[in-house]
C-alpha cells in the first residue's frame, strides 16, 4: 500500500503541490530502496522495506519545515538472489533494477529536484546504488545525486548501542530485530527468533553490516545459516531498536540538512 | 509502505508461512500493479496504486478461508508516459515493466503457486499486463498465469451504478473521484475537482475505461485536458464510490474463487 | 515475394513515387503483420499473413483514389510460441518484434506520413499489436499511430454471416477457411479439415476470436487441439468466405475514410 | 505477400508437409533476406528482395526432386542506413536482424532440417549475415549453417556477361537493372535509368558487387550519387539479365547439391 | 601488448599449461581491470592499467611456487565518464563491462580454476567490481569470487608512508605519481605536475582513494580540477612509491595466501 | 600490459598529447583487435593479439613522422567460442564487442581523429569487424571508419613467401608460428608443433585464411584437429616470418599513407 498519511508523501498528492515543493530551492527527493525476502523463521519477508521507509519518512518529516522533500513509495522489489533458495523471495535482476532506478530519477527529474537520494536498506543491493548513483549522476548533470545505505550510517553511534560482538548485526540479527520490535511488535514472532553467528574468512572483508572492508566476497547463504538468519538475536529488545532507529533518523537529518545547505 | 496488516499480506508474514500457502492446492498469487502518475488537480498521483491495492486486499480477504492466497506489495511504477508532462509523474519504460513482472513471477513462483495474477489499475498499463501474462505464460508453463484490469470487470455491474455517459469514466473521473472518496476521503480535493470529458473520433476506439472497440490508439493527454482529469466529476459521491467498490470485490471474488476450482 | 502487382505496393515503386505519395495530406502507411504457424491439417502456415495482406491490399486499394495510402509487405514472422510444438511454425521473441515495429515506423516515417496503422492477422500478436501502438505512438508524436487486428472489425458484421457458436472461430475455424477457400481454394486441403472447438473455464475471457472479455489467459494449444485447429469447420464455404472478406474490408475502407478526413 | 505457388515454398503448405520435408536426409532450408530501399529512379524499392527470392525459389525447384529443400517467405526487411537520406526506404538495426535471423533459425530447426542456408540479397546486408552464420552455427551445433551473397556466386561466371568496367555492377547498376529487366520488366522505369559509377579511393576495397579486397570501409551514398543508384546502366538488357540469372541459379543448384551429398 | 615475459601470465602459455595450472587444488585466476584515461598533465593515460597489472604480477609471482595462479592481460578499457571532458581518454560502459567481465569468468572458468579475483585499479570501476563480484558469483556458483580495488589495501599500511593530508592520494595525486617515479620514471613529466586536493562537502563520504565513508557520491572532475588531476604532489618521490608498491605487494601476497587455503 | 616504449602508443602519453596528436590533419586512430584463445600445444594463448599489435605499432611508427597516429592498446578479448572446448581460452559475445568497438570509438573519437582503423589479428573476428565498421561508421558520420583483418593483406605478397599449400596458413600454422619464431622465439615449443591441415568441402568457401570465397560456414574445430592448430607447420622458420612480418608492415605503412592523403 502506498503511504498516505505522512506530509512527504509524494503518493498522497496531486501533482501541482509535488511541482511546487520540487521548485523551491535545495528541495530533495528521497526514494526508499528496499526489498522482499526472507528474514528468518520470526521476522516479516518485508522488513528492509519497512525499516528503510520508516527511516526516510521520519528523517525527511523532522526537516520537512525547512527543506522542501518528498519521499517516493519505498520500492520493495530489490536484489536478492542468495536468499531465493529459502523462499518467501521476490528478487530482480540488478539490470532491471538499475533501469528501474534511472528511469525513477528520470520521470521524477520532471520536477526540478536539486538533489536525489537513493536510500537503501538491503545489503544485497549496495551494488546496485553504487551503480545506480553513478550512472544516474552521468545521465542528470543538473542534480546532486547520492546513494547511501541507511545502516552504514551506524558507524558514526551504534558501537555505543550494540551489544553484539562483530558478526550479530547481520541479516535479521540484533539490528534488524530489535527495530522491528520497536516499530512493529506484532509482526515478530518472538518464540522462533534464531539466527547464525556470521564469520568471514577473509580479515579484508566485511565482518557484518556495519563492519567494513575492501574485500569484495560473494555469500552462500544457504549453506550459512538454517534458519536464513544471520547475527546475534540473544539481547534484541524495543527499547534498543528504538535507540537505533532515533540514531538512524538523527543522522539522515543531519545529511538533509546538509544536503540542503 | 508495505501493508503491514492484511491478513493476505505477503511482506507481513515470514517466509516459511509463505512457502505453507503456496504449497496448498489451488494457492494464488496476486500482484497489484498501479501507477505513480498525475490524477488532476484533485486526486492524489498514487491513485491507481490505491485503488488496485484495496481492491486486490478485500477480494483476497473474502475468499482467503477457502482459497490459499497472497498478495505482493503493489508495483507502484507503471508505465505512463503520456502523463510526464504535467510533472508529479513517475514512470518506466515498457520493457523494465515487462522484465519487473517476468522476474517477480519467477521469483515468487519458487513458491509453489498454482496461479499468478497480475491485477492492473492503470489505463497506460494494458499492454503490459497482455504482453506479461503472455510471456509469463510462456516463462511458466506450470503455472496458469492471467492478467486483468480490474475497471474492465465494471462490464458486469457498472452501467447500473454510473451516471455519466461514455467519457466520462476516464482518468480522474466519475470511477475513481468516488472511489477515492469512499477510500480516502482526506486525500481527494473537492474544491479543485476539475475534468475534461474523453471523446475520441474513432466509432472503433473505446469511449472510456469501461467501454471497449478494437482500435488501438495513441492518446496525448496534455492536448486534451488543462487540468489532466479526463472525464466526468459532476456527480461524484462516496456512496457511489462504495457501490463501485463492493462491485469490483465481488466480480474478484467471484473470479478468485471460479480459478481455485 | 513481395507485391508487384497492386498499386498500394511499396515494394513496386521507386523511391520518388513514396516521397509524392507520403507528402500529400492525410496520408497513410499500412504494415500487414501476420505469423507462420501450424494451422492445422488442412490450411497452410502462411494463411494469418495470406489473409491480413489481401484485407490491407483491397482495403488501400478501395479508397487510394482518396486517399493517398501504401503497404509495406506484410511481415510474415509473428509472435507464436504457442504453436511451436506442432512444429511449421516460425517465431520471434516479443521484444524482436518490437524492435522490428518501432524501426520499420521510424525509417518509414522518414516519409511524411501522417498516419501509420498496424494491422494485423494473428491472434498471438494482439498484446504485441497494443504494446506497438503505445510505444511507436511516444516515439513518433508528430504521426497519428494506430494498431488494428483484423478480425476484431468482425464485431460490426460477422454475427450475420456465422453459423458456428461462439468457439468456433478460432485458429483455423470457419473463419480463416472459409476466407481460403475464397481467396486460395488450392491451398485449402478440404480432404484433412479437423479442429477441435475453443472453449474457455472463464466466462470473463474471449471465448473465440470475435468474443471479447476483460481476462488475458494463456492458451496451451497443444493440449487443446490434436490437429492444432481450434474452431469449427463444419460449415465452412467459398461464398461464406467472400462474404466475410468482403465485409473487412468494407471495415477497413470505412476506417481509412476516417483516418484521412 | 507471401508465395503461395512455388513447390518449395513453406508458408504454401500445411505443417505435416513442412515436418516430412525436413526429417528426410540433407533436407535444407533456404532463408532469402532482402531489403526495402530506394534503388534509383528506376528500379522499385522491393529489387533486392525480388532478385533473391527469385533465385532461390528457381535454385531450390531445379533441385527440389532430389534434395528435400523448402524457402521461407524472404525477409524483406535489411539494413540500410546509408540509404535512409533518398526516402523509400524501410531499415532495420544490425542486433534486431541478427536476433530475427537466429530467432528464425530457432524455431524453424524445431524442425529436423539438416542444413540452414541464409540467401543474401542485400550488400549492406553482408557483415549482418556473416555474423548470423558465426552465432547460428554456436546456437545450432548440430545443423549446418551457411551463409551467402547470392551475387558474389558471380565471380565463377560473371566475368563473361558484364560489358561494364569495375564499377559498374553496384547498387541498381548493370546487374540488378538487366536481372529485374528479365524478371520484372513492368517495374523498371527505363526512361529515368540515371547511375554514377562506383569508385573507391581504396586499392585494397571492393570496387562494386563483384570486387573482392580485404578492406571494410563505409560508404557515403547520399554524398556519391545523385540519383541514389550506382554503376552503369548504358549497356543493360532483359536478354543479359536472364543471362545472370540463369548463372545465379546454375551456381546455387550446384550449392545445394554439395551441401545435400 | 600483451605480457610475454612474466612467469604467471596466461597469455604467454600454450593451453595445455593453462589447463595443468588451473587444474590443481586452491587455484586462482587474476584480472586485472584497469582504466586509459587522463590522469593529468604529468602522467600518462595508462597509469591505473599500468599499475594494477604491476601489483597483480608482482603479487602473484611472489606465491606462484606454492599457489597455481594465473594473471589475465589486464582490461585496459573501463568506466571513465567523469574524465571524457578532458580528452585522453577511452571509457565504456558499466553495462557493456559487466557483461565483459562476466564473460571473461565464464569462458575463463571453463578451465577449472577454483578462485577468480577481478583486481581493480580505478576509482570509477568500484560499483562494477562490486557489482561484478556479486553477479558472476550467483552465475558461477562453484568458484569463489572476489573482486577487490588494490589501493583499498592501503588501510593496512599507507598511513605509516603518506605524507599529504586526506584529499592528497586522488586521481593522480601523491599515491599514483610516486608508484610511477618507482615503476616508469620515464612516463612522468616531472616539471608539468600539477593537482587540485580534493575535497568533499560532505563527511559521511570518502576523503580520498583511502578514505572511506557511507555516503556514494558522483564527482565532476572536469568543475574541480584544472589540469585533470586531484590530490597532492608536492611530496613524491619514487622512494615514496616503492615503498607502496612493495605494501600493496605484500597485501596481496598475504590476501593469495589466504585465498589458496 | 600496455605499452608504455611505443612512440605511438595512446597509453603512454598524457592526455594533452594525445589531443595535440587527433587535432592535426589526417590523423588516425588504430584499434588493435587480437584473442586470447588455444594455438595448438607450441603456441601461447595470446598469439593473436602480440601478432596484430606488433604489426599495428610497427606500421604506425614507420610513418609518425608524416602521419599523425596512435595505436590504442590491443583488445585481447575476442570472439572465439568455436576454440572453448580446448580449454586455455577468454572468448566474449558478439554483442559485447561490438559495444565494446563502438563506445571504444565514441570516447576515443571524442579527440579529433580523422580516422579509425580496427586492426584485426583473429579470424573469428572478422564478421565482428566488418559489422563495427558499418555501425561506427553510422554513428560517428564525421570520421573515416575503416576495419581491417591483417593477414588478409597477404594476398598482395604471401604467394611469393608461403610454401604450404592451401590449408597450411590456418589457425596455428605455416603464418602464425612463423610470424612468433621471427618476433617471440622464446614463446614458440619447437618441440610440440603439430597442427592438421584444414580442408573445407565446399570450394565457395575459403581454404585458409589467405584463400577467399563467398560462402560463410560454421567451423568445428574441436572436431577438425586434435592439437588445436590447423594448417601446416613442416616450413615455419625465423626468417620466413621476418618476411611476411616485413611484408604486412609494408602493406600496412602503404595503407596508412594511402588514408592521411
Amino acid at each position: 500500500m502506498v503511504d498516505t498519511t505522512s506530509s512527504v508523501a509524494w503518493a498522497a498528492k496531486p501533482y501541482p503541490e509535488i511541482a511546487e515543493i520540487a521548485d523551491r530551492e535545495g528541495s530533495v527527493l528521497i526514494v526508499p530502496v528496499g526489498a522482499l525476502e526472507q528474514h528468518g523463521h520470526h521476522l516479516p519477508t518485508g522488513t528492509d522495506t519497512v525499516l528503510v521507509d520508516a527511516v526516510a519518512t521520519a528523517g525527511a518529516e523532522r526537516v520537512s519545515d525547512e527543506v522542501p522533500v518528498l519521499t517516493t513509495p519505498p520500492l520493495w522489489l530489490g536484489h536478492s538472489p542468495h536468499h531465493l533458495p529459502f523462499g518467501g523471495t521476490v528478487s530482480a535482476e540488478f539490470d532491471t533494477l538499475s533501469d528501474t532506478l534511472s528511469e525513477i530519477a528520470d520521470s521524477a527529474l520532471g520536477n526540478a529536484f536539486d538533489t536525489v537520494l537513493f536510500l537503501n536498506g538491503h545489503g544485497g543491493n549496495r551494488p546496485l546504488i553504487a551503480a545506480a548513483t553513478q550512472r544516474v549522476g552521468a545521465e542528470q548533470p543538473d542534480t546532486e545525486v547520492l546513494g547511501l545505505t541507511y545502516f552504514e550510517l551506524g558507524e558514526y553511534f551504534l558501537d555505543d548501542v550494540r551489544e553484539s560482538d562483530l558478526g550479530g548485526m547481520a541479516h535479521g540479527g540484533e539490528l534488524e530485530t530489535s527495530m522491528m520490535l520497536h516499530l512493529h511488535p506484532e509482526l515478530v514472532d518472538e518464540e522462533r527468533m534464531q539466527a547464525t553467528e556470521w564469520e568471514t574468512e577473509y580479515e579484508q572483508a566485511p565482518g557484518d553490516l556495519l563492519g567494513s572492508g575492501p574485500l569484495n566476497v560473494t555469500l552462500d547463504v544457504a549453506e550459512w545459516s538454517d534458519s536464513g538468519a544471520m547475527g546475534d538475536v540473544s539481547a534484541v529488545s524495543a527499547a534498543k531498536g528504538e535507540a537505533m532507529f532515533e540514531g538512524f533518523v538523527d543522522e539522515l537529518e543531519a545529511l538533509l540538512r546538509t544536503v540542503h545547505e
